[in-house]
Formats: structure tokens, sequence, C-alpha cells
């Protein structure tokens, strides 16, 4: 009689376990079904009736350019808490943080001079750069393609203008592997050269653009070597002033000519008038979805506010900073009540010292805070195509769990490594799972730090699925967890 | 004795399918390596050395709209034969055909009159639209979301001009899906307004860009009712309309009036040329690498020459043709010999009868052609996405073994559906399996058909990543066959 009662008892408990799992499944596809209702109604509702595209117009047009210390960063808090509150926070406020305030100083002036002859170049100073003064600095110029060339022909150095004519790789698919690859020279190149006595420095800008527009962005001084002046010279330029310094060769080469290191006989000028004025008062801009379930938990959404002051700063990061309220506005449109508190937050002085994320994460430390997921978008308003996650392994299979939801909204891929500068301190201190809105980068460095990163440049449709594929994730992350 | 034959037997057997397998899986990888570093080299030497956006340049500014019988055409047929011929093609020559012929005539004009008051209205006749005339033809506007709604109303239309104020669903995350869900009304829309007595139609443009720019396009009369005049207008100005009609309502409607229809006093005139000539020769303009193994086994690859009169057709689909002309470039600065012969071909007259694809196919099946594949790219030369193939199941399985060899380039998703209207006709005549690049669609259609779709419009970068993604397609069709 043993066996027939084992025998039913395990095709009881197999029912049993049937059912069970059956259950599971069906729980599951119900809430993949709910989610998908509910990602679609968001994007719905952000498609339909975004004011991204007009907080972006306002932050750039009436706004513009908000480097840190200025007056623009000054206007840009104040109508970043106004904006927060409009698009309905349960409340906002202004972290304070003290901020680097590096001025241009006036019009950036360059000319190369050959054979008696001017002409102007098309330059901006490097950011964090110190000018030249108001008196041109001229010398005659050395054009390298490495820092291995600059050290080969180090004796040559002494008294010159260093010319960085390194082509951004147009090979790299992705254009921020291209950017990787440039930017040392931007970076690191002033303090080289002067290493070896340079006077100034020019650099090649990063960007594939076919217009002539130069890119700024920081430089970093070691403290080893004089401070230079530096510039960031337009594509066309850089091209025109390297076929000058090679005509000049040609010239000072005669045929059969035996001597090793001809000298250019082209000059460059640079007039720049940059300097730091002492660090001034900056504020992170913050409001507050509160968490109905888990509000200690802290899930934060940002991108930065500050912008170079040569650009009406669109791209980088007007577009961050109008999709990180935009989530905000359709959240309380759609009646979205969080389980977690998730924090907006647009960023203090991203581009030359990253004080506002720092400070951010310091203050949460302070705070004895936890902080579950952090996201930013600071890659451009472009169309949607990937989101990068810094996460743990169980995190990420997690999160691919989701990939079906999001992928019909742009972010197709969901890729490991990625997050924001401005969330980096979180994830250093806390071990925060980070992760990045990675828009199509084929256009980012068209405008990257150029006077041409202006509105026009930002296509509504594609800054607002970005915010669509931004919120989809947050709502995940909010409802699930970590 | 025999068990132990049989064992040895099976170890032998057992090794030796091993060694089969392991060298089978040796080779395919071997294979995908040696592919993969070709399509590196191809990617690398249209990112570097592309003449894919200075063929685009000539073609939009010194030869601009090619409508098909327009003089543009003409000098289009002569340029791409030339830019073929650089480009290196074993052969070149026209495929002719007869053409469409129809002429806008003049500057199309509009306005809306309220009060005695007039106001220009931004508006571009559809394509193949009968003129109304040098008189301008002056009428009352009723203004529909649908063709439900005109049934309803279709007392009301007789001597109306009929104003279709359909939005492009900008809920539906694929451009194209939305176009699909409106043209409805440019196509149908003047003819059905005929059908109860319209005098005219005026279309909401197809399109949900941020201007005012018209969207031109093909309509199609049923020879059932009249012929009437049809023009599609701005955004802008259609919200422009139809405000000036609800508040023309308001006025003719005091509170409490139970009138059931009442009358809109806005009157709209419309002054259009358009009219067909007799038909016109044209020309497939097609160019030829020889098969090396299999001649006689034809690959296709193409876009369409032809441009709408009111633009410089840069996205739709001067992007295809000079896309097209830069695979067979590339091939040829390899030394790439295809086993299988490749023609690239641009295609006359898709905008208004598709008569070139006809012509095409037809000329393929009284010459006995083999047609083993055709791919085209007419959906703008915006950044890569997707390939869309219609193939057979089979096919698909063995295409999609290639998608992590094109997925860097940008194509990561490779879908089902796609193809060319300009393929068509083979897919149809032959059951060619054909295929169409899906470029991003966001921006697609703010361009499509108005006068912003401009050479500038289009990015370099954008443009030659379509290529080179279509390039690695065709060479791996190629190397494979299907």
């Amino acid at each position: 009689m043993i066996t027939p009662i084992l025998f039913r008892l395990h095709r009881v408990c197999s029912i049993l376990l049937a059912m069970l799992l059956c259950s599971v499944c069906m729980s599951r596809v119900a809430a993949q079904t709910s989610d998908s209702v509910f990602i679609r109604r968001l994007a719905d509702e952000i498609l339909l009736r975004s004011t991204a595209y007009e907080n972006l117009r306002v932050l750039t047009k009436q706004i513009g350019p908000r480097l840190a210390g200025s007056t623009g960063m000054v206007k840009a808090e104040l109508w970043g808490v106004a904006a927060m509150q409009r698009a309905g926070a349960d409340c906002t406020w202004k972290q304070q943080c003290l901020v680097p305030h590096w001025v241009r100083g006036g019009q950036d002036q360059a000319r190369a001079v050959i054979n008696g002859k001017s002409n102007t170049l098309d330059v901006v100073a490097l950011g964090n750069s110190i000018g030249t003064g108001p008196t041109e600095l001229m010398a005659p110029v050395m054009e390298v393609r490495s820092f291995e060339e600059l050290q080969q022909r180090q004796q040559e150095v002494k008294g010159k203008i260093v010319f960085y004519n390194y082509p951004f790789n147009s090979t790299m698919v992705r254009t921020f592997q291209a950017y990787g690859d440039a930017n040392k020279f931007r970076g690191q190149g002033p303090s080289q050269a002067a290493r070896y006595g340079a006077l100034g420095v020019v650099v090649r800008s990063m960007s594939h653009s076919t217009d002539n527009h130069p890119h700024t962005g920081s430089t970093r001084y070691d403290s080893l070597y004089n401070k230079i002046p530096a510039v960031a010279i337009g594509l066309q330029d850089a091209d025109r002033l390297s076929g000058w310094i090679a005509q000049s060769f040609a010239q000072a080469t005669p045929q059969g000519s035996t001597q090793a290191s001809p000298q250019s006989d082209v000059q460059v000028g640079l007039r720049t008038l940059g300097h730091f004025l002492p660090d001034t008062i900056g504020h992170n801009v913050i409001g507050e979805l509160r968490g109905t379930v888990f509000p200690n938990e802290i899930i934060t959404v940002g991108g930065h506010l500050d912008s170079w002051d040569n650009c009406e700063g669109a791209h980088d990061d007007g577009a961050g900073c109008v999709q990180t309220i935009e989530i905000l506005r359709a959240f309380k449109a759609m009646g979205y009540a969080p389980q977690r508190t998730i924090r907006f937050v647009l960023f203090a002085n991203e581009e030359n010292g990253l004080r506002g994320g720092t400070k951010y994460a310091e203050e949460a430390k302070r705070n004895g805070e936890k902080h579950v997921f952090a996201l930013e978008s600071d890659a451009g308003g472009f169309t949607p195509r990937a989101l990068g996650f810094t996460v743990s392994d169980m995190q990420f299979q997690k999160i691919m769990q989701w990939q079906p939801l999001i992928a019909p909204y742009g972010c197709s891929e969901f890729a490991r490594g990625g997050g924001g500068a401005d969330i980096g301190p979180l994830n250093r201190l806390f071990n925060t799972p980070v992760a990045g809105l990675q828009p199509d980068s084929q256009r980012y460095f068209d405008y990257h730090h150029a006077r041409s990163d202006v509105f026009e440049a930002v296509n509504k449709r594609e800054l607002e699925l970005g915010a669509v594929n931004m919120a989809a994730l947050i709502y995940l992350i909010d409802r699930y967890g970590l």
C-alpha cells in the first residue's frame, strides 16, 4: 500500500508545483503587461504633452551660456527651481557648493603669419587656461601629431607654439571612443608642451564636423610645469595651418637637402584673456517626489545645468536638464506616486570642476541617505539607442528582463558600463548602481563645446524620446528596486 | 570479439565526427574572422575616403530638384553615369523608360479670408494634382478629421474646399507607421471630397516638424469622380486655419443656439497651376561590377534619382543614390572582385509613377536574368539602425548569422519585412529576396517632400555609416549567396 500512497503524494506534489509555477509565470506575465501598459501611457504623456522642448528654448535662448560663476548660472538656477515647481515637485531646494570661477575675459584672437601676411584663425581658449594678456603672444609654430613626436623633437620646442594636430578618429564608429582617444591633447597638451619650453599651445578641435567652429573644454595644468596659454582651433583652420607649415617646410628644404629638422617660418599669434576669479557659490537644483512606501530609498535622475560660455549648451547639457524635469512632469501629470523617493537633480559645474556632483554625494553621506540608483543624461538630446549600466552581475540580470519593455521606445541595447560624470561620486562613495542614457552619438561632437551647440541643433522628438526611455527605466527601478 | 570491434569502430567514428565538426566550426570561425576583417577594412575605406558627401553636394546644389520629365532629371542622369564611371564601374548604361511629366506650372498660392481680411497660407500643390488655373478658386472651407466625418457631413461638402486636418500621430515611435496612418488623406482625399461635390482640398502635411514648410507627395485621382485641385499646408498654418474656423463657429453659434451644423465664414482661396504634359523619356542609371564566379547571378543595390520639384531631394533620395555609388567606389578602391554581378542602380521616377523600378524588373524578365538579391536605401541619410528583409524563413535564418558582423556599424537590428519601392517589382515578378536600409526615422518626416530637404540637412558621417552597413550586407550576400 505504501507505493500507491507515495505515488499519489508525488502526483499531488507535482500538481501543486505546476500550479505554483504557473501562478508565478502568470503573475510575471501580468506584471510585464501592466508595466508595458504603464510605459505606453508614460510615452504618450511625454510625446503628446511634453514641455521639454519649450523648457529647452527658454534655457538656451533666454538664459543662454551658464558657466559656473557666471550670471547665466544664477539665472539658470532660478529657472530650474521654478521649472521643477511648475512640473509638480513635492519640494524643491538648492544645494550650495563652491564652484570655480573661470572667465574668458574677452574675445579670443589668433592668426597665422606667413611671409608677413596675416591670416585670422578661428580659435577658442581652452577652459581653465591662462590668457596671454592683452599683448599678443607671437612665436614660430611647431606641428606634432602625438606626444611621442613631441618628445622626439623636444629640442625644437623651446620658444615655440606647439600645434597638436591629431585628427579625431572617424573609423571609430562610437564617437565617444574617438573623444577618449583624442582629448588627452586638450587635457595634458599644454603642460606636456610647457615641459619642453613651449610658450603656447594650439589643439585641433575634437570633432569630425564639416564646419570650422572651434571646440573648447577643460585643460588641466600639471603643477610641475609653467602654465601656458592654450586654444582649440576649428578643423578647417587646422588643415589650413597644417598646409602652410608643410608648404613652408617644402620651401625651406630644397630638393636634395639633407637638413634634418628644417624650420617652418609660419608664426602664430595668440591673444587670450582667460583667468580665474576666486571660487564662488553655485547650487545643485533639486526637486523631489517623496516615496510612498520606501521614502528612504533614493533614486536620482539628472543632467548638469552648467554649460561652456561660448554656446547655448543645448545638447550639453540643456537636453539632460529638460529631460529630467520632463520625467517629473509626466509622473505628476499621470498621478504616479512613486514607492521610492525620486530626486530630480540639475547638477552644478560639471564642465570645469565637478563640484556639484561631488557635493551631492558628500551631502548624501553626511545625511546618511540610502541611494539605490542614479541615472544621468549627458550625451546629447539625440535619438535614444542604448542604456549603459555600471551595476553588479545580478543587478544587470534583473535589468535585462526589462529590456523588452523599453526597446520599443528606442533603447534596444542594454550595455555594461555607463553612467555620468555627476553621478560618478555617488557610485564611488556608496557603490550606488548608476546608468547613463546613450543616444545616437554621431552628431554629438559636431556641437560639443562649440558655438554651434544651440537650441536649433536639438530635435524636439529625439529629445522627448530620450525622456521616454529614461522615465520608463526610472519607473521600473522604482517599482521593483534593484 | 565482435563487441570490441564494434566498440572500436564506434570510437573511431566518434573521433572522426568530432574532427569533422571541429573543422566545420573552425572554418566557420575563420570565415567569420576574415569577414569581420574585410568589413572593418570596408568601413575604414568609406569612413576615411568616402566621396558620398561631396557627390551629394553636387547632386543637390549643382543639379537640385529632378522630378521625372524635368531638365533636372536629364542633368542628374548625366551626372549619375559620370559618377558611376569615376567610382570604377566595369560598365555603365542608361535604361530607357517612359515617365510621367507633371509640372507645377508656377508658384502655388493660398489664403484664408476671414471677415474680409486675407491671410497668406504656406501651401504646396500635391504632386499629380490638377491646378485651379490662373483664376483663384475661392470657397468656404470645411474642416474634417477623418473620412468618416466627411461621410457623416457629406451634405455640407458641396461647393466647399475640404480641409483634412488629421494630425501626424506622434505616439507612434516609428515615424513610418505614422506616415502609413496619415497619407491616405493625401492619396485618396481629393477624390473622396470630390465625390460629395467639393471644389478643392487642403491636406495637413504629414510631418511632426516644428516649422511651417508644407510637404508635397503624390495624390491619386479616382476616375469615378471629378479631379479637383489639392494642396498640402504647413503645420503652423494648419493650426492657424483650424483656429480661425473654430473661432468663426463660436461667433456663428451663440450660447444656447441649437443650430446643428453652423457655417464657418472662413473662406479659402487657392491658385495652383499643376498639369500633366505628355509622357516623356527618362532613364535608370546603371553601373555594374561583373561577377567573377557567378556572373549570371545579379545583386542589385540602389536608390532613386528623381526628387520632388520643391526641394533638393537630399534625404529623399539623394542619400540613397550617393550611398549606392559609394559602395561601388569602395569595392573598386579595395580591389574587391565580386563573385556575383553587382548592379548599382539609380532608379527613375519613384516619386510619381514608379516607372523606373517597373522597367528594371520588366527588362530583367525579358533578358531572362537571375536576380538573387536587391537592397534599397530610400529612408533618408540618417544614422543606420536596422536592415529589414523580405525573404523566406530559411533565408532569414542564414542572414541572422551575419548580424554580429554588421551590428558594430549601426544596424544592430535585423527585422522581417522591408525593401524599397523601386525593388518591389523585382520581388513581385521573381520573388527576389529584398531588403531595405532602415536608418533612424525620427527626423525623416521633418524634411520629406518639403523645401527643407536640402544638403545641409544631411550629416556626412551618418550618410557614410549608412553606406558602410549596406556595403557589408552586399559583400556577405556576394560571398555566401542566399
